[in-house]
């Protein structure tokens, strides 16, 4: 069983918007075995809806389109399939009633579109909305296209993957006939090439169902290994050995061999361990925070954040002396040292780590260019002094990028600091 | 003119990459008033490259290719086109000469593969890439296909992008004919189906030439209104015609009507009225902080920020009361109001704001559900005191979409009090 991905919209092909439905169906429908052949974006014109449809029901068993289902004026996909397939519109209770009630706990009133958004196409299998108001549709496209089917879901995020955590997976997975294992290889502090070097004999010598990706991003580059198969045992051996092989070419460099952000390792690893950390931050401007609160769980080992952005707050927040600002600039390894110090002393956390840097576009200077980051750890040691130590990194992106770039560093040094103690 | 964008790459079938080249690439050719067709994304198997490409050279008069120009062994993209073109490949001093550099700045060694990546394919136009190693080609496919444009770019965001601007954009806008004006309209604290109601007047006689869509996202939705034309000055009016009617319908919801995200407007307007702000963070995290400092100047106006997930915090860093604590609990208005005086009084800034909430998924009850936030804003009035005021919101979202919902409601809050002010 094969699948195509059809996001219907204007609004991407204008690129006013990032398609994030597709990647999030091709992942579900990877788990269960189904792999994707094509992913395609059109118009909401509705000949444009109709012949991109057919022409995936060519080729592909299963054509899942998102958009064109809400409550909107330029919502046409539905009314689109109903004239390809040349069937009428039924009445669907049970949403109609989800629907009112979505209004109802929102304390909107109910307004007359709501009706239409209840209506299905015949013979389908209705997709309930459990985070919206229009449903999805299941349609077995015979006998105009046999053995083919086609999936109809809203283009809001939320909505659609519900549907297809709740509804369309549980469907389909009996009907898929194979097995695929993904993966990923988590790195840190690696280029593309070099990694690609230090891995040249893996990559190969891979086995026949293999496959291996890179993935390039803001601060890093991480792998994707693939296996395919029919035999879940045979599948999950063969990934196994070749994610074995891997790690051992570049163990200091993986993080992780799940798809985990270093966020999630790293308050993992603190929770396990009992440890609590704060953070204090003038480059990064609260990214560091923001990521570890990100993790659920995290409130077990995050106890605070500073945000010093000017000298007076790193003076009155953290305790850094108007000295060493004065002698060697607030972008240095001697004034990231005080803010990490300051910050464990202050908060009572295990571990602390600091920013200070020129994330640009302004700010540089010859001496301090954009890109430029001190950063210091502070860890409370067994015998109860404070061991610190600092590091200077040069990243060469644009304001947001270094503020990523800098922040991975940071969530990289907490957690290199972790795995030595 | 109209163009199709291929995408290729294995990683963006399995789910495991957002395809943001794409809208990217859109929005650039928007720009010259250049439509796209259709966004293909396709597999790195050669053949499935080639039928691809073939496909849209049959409708589109432009096609861009991304992917498949890098230095690591899954790049195929290169040697895919040269075949369907019958062409050979040549050296490209220049682009070696960049390689070579490139490497040489970051202390890397030189590897064999860089003189392959400097090769391009015959009678192309190469396209410098100012942000890493293998340049791209803009190649006229005549005579295999007539009056089509086929242009290669690698698949790094970074480096695309710099092409499109540098090389791509500048080659292509003489030879496109027609004029595309986009103008946004960003609103907050307004539903899709409300605002659809709000404006149906003006949605129901839109002019000919002009097109509006809805982009829902997670704090709100925003508008696109597109017009389009041969004169530049018809198609400026009619675009400014119905954005002034659509403001009218919907006025108090509307912040933006340019690509503006809401701390950019924040940051701008009290930059030009001379304030300054602190925020005080418990349910965001430091991603009100972070959304403040992702604008470059933004330290002209931010002065601290401070992530207190504990109670300790709440109490050392911005004097909440122990009373108050355990007589409302953590999440509260009048802990978010002393949160907010207290960061206020102790930073010294202007204004100021605090959160205080339930990101979820755990940490719910009866009383206090997830979603759940209390938020105050305290200001600095003419005659030196200070005022505030509290509100609470309910939100229906995961973690991460609470916490993007629950910042994008404090950043609103502290905009229209600056607008009242």
């Amino acid at each position: 069983m094969k699948a195509d991905i059809i996001s219907i919209g204007d609004e991407l092909l204008k690129g006013h918007r990032v398609n994030t439905n597709a990647p999030f169906i091709a992942k579900a429908l990877g788990s269960i075995g189904i792999p994707v052949e094509r992913i395609v974006t059109c118009s909401d014109d509705p000949e444009s809806i109709r012949s991109t449809i057919v022409a995936s029901l060519e080729t592909a068993d299963l054509v899942l389109v998102t958009g064109g289902l809400g409550p909107t004026k330029d919502d046409r996909t539905r009314r689109s399939v109903q004239e390809l397939l040349g069937r009428r519109l039924t009445f669907y209770q049970d949403a109609y009633d989800r629907i009112a009630e979505f209004f109802r706990r929102r304390g909107r009133e109910i307004t007359d579109d709501m009706r239409d958004q209840a209506m299905v196409i015949e013979g389908s299998v209705p997709v309930p909305n459990t985070k919206g108001t229009a449903p999805g549709m299941i349609i077995d496209c015979a006998p105009r296209f046999g053995n083919r089917y086609l999936v109809l879901m809203p283009g809001v995020p939320t909505e659609m993957e519900a549907m297809m955590n709740l509804t369309v997976i549980p469907f389909f997975e009996p009907l898929a006939g194979s097995f695929i294992r993904h993966t990923p290889v988590m790195t840190m502090g690696i280029g593309e090439s070099m990694l690609a070097r230090r891995i040249a004999d893996v990559e190969d010598h891979l086995p026949e169902h293999t496959t291996l990706s890179y993935l390039p991003h803001a601060a890093g580059v991480s792998l994707m290994v693939s296996t395919y198969g029919t035999a879940r045992e045979a599948v999950e051996r063969e990934n196994r050995q070749v994610i074995e092989a891997i790690v051992s070419k570049a163990r200091e460099f993986v993080y992780a061999t799940s798809d985990a952000s270093l966020e999630e390792v790293l308050v993992h690893l603190l929770i396990e361990r009992g440890l609590t950390v704060a953070v204090a931050e003038s480059c990064t401007g609260g990214l560091i925070a923001s990521r570890l609160t990100d993790v659920p769980g995290s409130s077990a080992c995050f106890l605070q954040g500073m945000v010093t952005y000017s000298n007076e707050a790193k003076q009155s927040l953290l305790g850094v002396s108007p000295g060493t600002l004065e002698r060697h600039g607030a972008v240095s390894e001697h004034v990231a040292l005080e803010m990490a110090r300051g910050c464990l002393e202050r908060s009572g956390a295990d571990i602390a780590v600091a920013t200070t840097g020129i994330a640009g576009p302004g700010g540089g200077t010859a001496e301090k260019p954009v890109g430029m980051l001190c950063l210091a750890v502070a860890l409370r040691m067994g015998d109860g002094s404070v061991g610190a130590d600092a590091l200077t990194f040069s990243m060469h992106g644009d304001r947001s990028q270094n503020k990523i770039r800098f922040s991975e560093a940071a969530l990289r040094a907490l957690l290199e600091r972790l795995r030595e103690g």
